[in-house]
């Protein structure tokens, strides 16, 4: 395990769940305590503190958890990612694999503009399906992804390797899956 | 229309979704807009100023847009409320009644604890029904709603009312539906 800003000792570990043999790492426990919730914000923006980038997306809903609270201090906007049939507006959408069958995720077609330099947070990074689909998108809209922030990562899931070419942190890395 | 802050100017209003004679108040205009987001983040803030309180709570997935990154400035934790089934440890539920048929939310049972002091952050108030769940809820756990927080309203809704006896702010009131 790496723990470079001590979040570990918030996060709840609930074995077998949702099912026999994976270990659920619980990020309601580190947010619900102010000084978990200020730990992992904090340790987000120091990590991006010489990145230049124009605006942060996360994907629904616990990217808007973390990535709300980044652009807030940063002064930027927030573009969230959600579930299709969700956003009013003309979207762009992109189709992902899961373990079982696929998913689909869109975006406001308007909130990226071309040029746009582009952080992507999320709360864990596990395969980096999803995190895949939105680097898609925001590059066929013409953004340049700069670095995609996790407060933990599964490092046994290999999402590191899918991601590989882009920079990448994450706060807490856990060995297994 | 009451709009102290000037947050109407990034509110994206789609006439006729999703069905006919509602007019959708899209809030990803507001936050995918650095000073739109500044503006609501620091408007809440401003409103809180003189309450004294240990944690937020915000409802999936809205409510964790803007809940968080006040909980984060004022260094408070983030209590997240959500739609039944997504929590992993032991939590309190309340239904409540939708236009057609009725909803469940739940919160996690630990997340508050008897005496404490909650303000409840929203994107929007409409009816109260869900406001009101999560009142329920937090009352029943002896914790105490200080205050209910909005960025927008539908006064023609009559929110206000079901939310009678609470502090109530909404930074931005539209009068109609």
């Amino acid at each position: 395990m790496q723990d470079r800003y001590g979040i570990d000792q918030y996060v709840r570990s609930i074995p077998d769940f949702p099912e026999k043999g994976i270990i659920f790492r619980d990020i309601t426990s580190v947010i619900q305590n102010a000084e978990g919730l200020k730990k992992s914000i904090d340790g987000m923006i120091e990590s991006l503190k010489d990145v230049e980038f124009d605006v942060v997306i996360g994907p629904e809903s616990r990217g808007f958890i973390f990535g709300m609270p980044v652009a807030y201090a940063l002064e930027k906007g927030f573009v969230p990612v959600r579930k299709k049939g969700k956003l009013p507006c003309e979207t762009i959408e992109m189709e992902y694999e899961l373990e079982y069958g696929t998913a689909v995720v869109e975006m406001h077609k308007d909130a990226i503009k071309p040029g746009d330099k582009v952080v992507i947070i999320d709360d864990l990074v596990a395969t980096g399906g999803t995190i895949e689909a939105i680097i898609k998108m925001v590059e066929s809209l013409g953004g340049e992804v700069v670095k995609v922030q996790f407060l933990m990562e599964l490092a046994g899931l290999n999402g590191r390797e899918k991601l590989k070419g882009y920079e990448m942190d994450s706060l807490l890395i856990y060995d297994g899956k």
